[in-house]
């Protein structure tokens, strides 16, 4: 439950809000690398927070992203000419180059020094793990690459995939937190497309009700979820990264999943979704699968991003499979979570909600967020999580004894591989 | 005309506003059984003056209604599963009875007594004539059973259909209770599928400019129509059933014709059309017209309540078969009828009309609700109509002569059979 | 650069507001002829700077516009009976002259004296150049009919043609008055229909950056640009008449073309493209060429007036044409055009632009326009450009030397021909 200004100050993303403020302090996920042509290819529009830039790969094969308009008269870059040298607005031809200056005016007079006095606004880019990403903070501020693991792993040990979720970024979060739901919505998750079970995957099952231990961190927060197995207890270790990045606890020694939770504006997220393994190049047979719908990876409707199991299809929903014992009657992990978080409307009333024990990472989760976006605000305080040190972690969960400490027994665990690190 | 604040008062129909409080006070025909599928089949979502609802069938046949979303964290019930004993939400699979209560909470320790605490809105439901009705009224207030002839004769002597239109429900019930505009807009009515004319149609023509004489009543009011023919006078007498319920003038013996219009929201109404007979089974023949769209019923794309014939498409209006003589150009009475309906917008502005002596229905009807609005809210008292001993009426026809008083001579045709409530 | 309130002023037209009393003053051109149907044929709907209005060809081939709503009851008069002797009602069959006079009501009694007190809007009419013209304003304050050439010439010496653009009508006609862009965004205008070039269209490119001399003028302005070709001057002179109207620079004696802009609502716009010959009928050829979209003139949506590349389908850029040498990538002169002002916003926010001294004739335009609204409005000082006599003008071209006057030099060219207006 959250009051309604503290709803609207969690989940608002404009460049002038104090969560906007906050989220452009990190690097930002912002378009996979192939949705943009080779050099001197066709320009992209993108959003992220609200923000309408354009994307443009140059000469050079690297990558330029300026705000949308043209600031003569602001005409959409979009359409322009992607030249060498920089890209050029049709309607006058001024052009800028990949700093966001101004360096041709062909309907002014040459000697007016005009051109000079021009310059747009334009962010830094970095490409990685097969992602454009962009940072639109304060030049000063500028971070430290992240090091989570997918980004320093070969890039053969990667599969991402993004989705466009008709959401809030939060509720989308807060799915990616929620231990809970796993053993109910997501409950037929290996049997719909006839994978064996596994032995984790069937402990999820044993107890329905974890019970949730927090370890806040200096990255963010690690999210021990116990439950019962027999005499033992299967602890589930969810990592949540500030700001949008969580980990998906690891089954056995299979590739971990891993999610970037980002907002398009303010009712739509960009849901990036990555499989990774740390120690050895994905199977053809594993990115096959992953492209057609497996795992945490959605079908999407192709060129768009959507999932062919949307909001306006109500996610192909089959009643009377439903009925007959695949619990959600939806196929696929992803559109069960977009079903269910969809229809909690773009943005979740929490002042209707009614939480429960299993929703304490949760609450942690909102109170860290707000606190930090406040402190920015208030005391310019430096986000948490910047430190590219403290992203060296994984997911983990073990079996371990019922007076175990999981914190001190998955410490190893929940350790990077450090010879990822090593030439970084 | 009406004043800007008086048009507010008269239509916005939200769960606050003084109008929607007094709908509430009454039943609502709110959904075709047959959308509902059977025991433990699929919900459906539903709305009434703007509040969304799921309504699903259990294991015994009977329907639940409940508010969309899942207490916990607002997830739609839509979505959820149908199971004996209630419905659950497949977020985490809280489940809750037809009273709204939660009954399970499996991600929750079982021994915490919280799903004890979490009840859900639940509506009051009754299933007669094919339709779920629901009362979301004040559980006190809740009146009893409406006892319109329609609700009570044998299942065989009556059909209903139901039309989505593009407007608020005021304007839709003045052009129920609007005598005149019968001789003009749907003059063409019985010729376009080829019946033949009754002595009692005719005579609507004889005289376009009928008089009104206003017969307020404890249910609502009686709407005496005068056209004049030859020497005599042809009263036809429209009832009024607060809150939304009309009966078309009977046409000799034929069946009768009744609406009620039902605020799906301020700007959209669903269109009630029934057609009884209190003697006698329908026809086969008369079904099969009814259901392809003659009499007060209009033809549906399959499955969607929305008229072939609707706003996006001009209503298939004919230019040519309007010239030619066909009077609208647009096939079908209720066709008619939405085409000008519409037209006027969403929410006519009431403040730009200018009423003739034709209009006097109109002009009480709409003080009549609002009084009973007002009423309520400032002084609590108790909305009129709602004794169903008053609703043993029907409407009538009547050629007389000319200084026969129509409320003496029809008094026996305007009341319903008595036969029929003999076991109600 | 503007600030917000002046663009606010400049670009609303509503009835109320300063810029749309101005404009009300001056003829519109409304509606093809050809899209009226012929006497007592269909009526039409129509939009002129966001009132709701309805047209129809009475008995007499002659045309009608009146307000959208009847009185009585305000449905809409397009689903009318165009009959002998005005425009019915379907709803209670109320009869409207072409004056906006109620002339039958046959649901009142008829001796009522009820209709001769019911009049609605009805606005002045003319039919010139293939175009249905309305009159918005004051009765007292109509103006003669505008004088423009085109207006004048024999019908077999004019082309008209209309398409709708999604923004302002502002930042439509700058387009017009912008001599820069053509020598940027059009470059290839000749080209890609394979047409010959001439000697004045390859004067464009020998200089990219003209200097602009503006001659205020009763009507409006006229705009000598002039780009060096050589050691000579290269002047185009564009025509700007009040409040909407522009004249494409002459290319030698080829047909002049000429615009005018019209707002449909704040946020659309009806480009209206006039091609004609002072002197001679066009050819078949010319004819056949403008409706395949040559010239000024865009392929459109057949029965839609929207041009097949249209901002939903980005214009059918082509990527690697543009890539290739074809400078904007998309086809069409008008289609560039709207690709670049559709992508400014509906409406830009001129607080955001950086104006260079190619951008002069727009800085006078705006002011001047807005100088006309503010005194209108709080001065009640006549609208200019009303006096028809002033309209006898063409636009220009000249290659001239380099010290000579460019008004002057081209005051003969830009006479229109006197022998058009001996019978006017």
């Amino acid at each position: 439950m959250l009051k309604a200004s503290d709803n609207e100050l969690l989940t608002r993303v404009g460049a002038a809000t104090p969560m906007g403020e906050l989220l452009r302090r990190y690097w930002v996920p912002a378009l996979p690398s192939a949705d943009l042509a080779g050099p001197l290819g066709a320009p992209r529009r993108l959003s992220v927070m609200g923000q309408q830039l354009v994307a443009f790969r140059g000469e050079d094969g690297l990558v330029g992203v300026l705000a949308e308009r043209c600031a003569h008269r602001c005409a959409s870059l979009y359409f322009g000419r992607n030249e060498v040298g920089g890209l050029r607005c049709i309607y006058h031809g001024w052009k800028y180059d990949r700093s966001g200056q101004c360096v041709e005016q062909p309907t002014e007079p040459s000697t007016s020094g005009f051109k000079d006095k021009i310059k747009i606004p334009a962010y830094p880019v970095a490409e990685r793990a097969g992602i454009i990403w962009i940072y639109l903070g304060p030049p000063a501020d500028q971070p430290d690459f992240p090091q989570l693991e997918w980004l320093v792993v070969p890039p053969e040990n990667v599969f991402c995939s993004v989705r466009l979720q008709q959401t809030n970024f939060v509720q989308a979060i807060e799915g990616g937190i929620d231990s809970s739901h796993v053993s109910v919505l997501h409950q037929d998750a290996r049997r719909w497309r006839g994978e064996a079970p596994t032995p984790d995957w069937d402990r999820l099952f044993d107890d329905s009700a974890p019970q949730l231990d927090l370890e806040p961190t200096d990255y963010g927060m690690a999210i021990g979820a116990c439950r019962r197995s027999g005499a033992d207890r299967y602890w589930r270790v969810t990592q949540w990264v500030m700001p949008w990045y969580t980990l998906v606890p690891r089954d056995g020694d299979r590739p971990i999943n891993a999610h970037a939770w980002v907002p398009l504006d303010d009712t739509h997220t960009w849901t990036w979704s990555i499989s990774y393994h740390p120690d050895r190049p994905l199977t053809r047979d594993e990115i096959e699968a992953y492209r057609s719908g497996a795992g945490i990876h959605a079908e999407e409707i192709p060129g768009s991003h959507v999932p062919v199991r949307n909001k306006g299809n109500d996610y192909l929903m089959d009643r009377l499979l439903q009925r007959v014992g695949f619990f959600s009657g939806i196929e696929g992990i992803p559109n069960q979570d977009a079903a269910v978080q969809e229809s909690m409307g773009e943005i979740v009333d929490r002042s209707a909600e009614h939480l429960g024990t299993s929703d304490a990472a949760i609450v942690v989760f909102r109170r860290r967020l707000l606190r930090a976006a406040t402190a920015l605000r208030e005391r310019g305080e430096p986000p948490p999580g910047l430190d590219p040190l403290t992203h060296r972690i994984r997911s983990a969960s073990a079996v371990l004894g019922a007076d175990a400490s999981w914190v001190e027994a998955t410490a190893a665990l929940r350790r990077a591989g450090d010879h990822l690190y090593r030439t970084s």
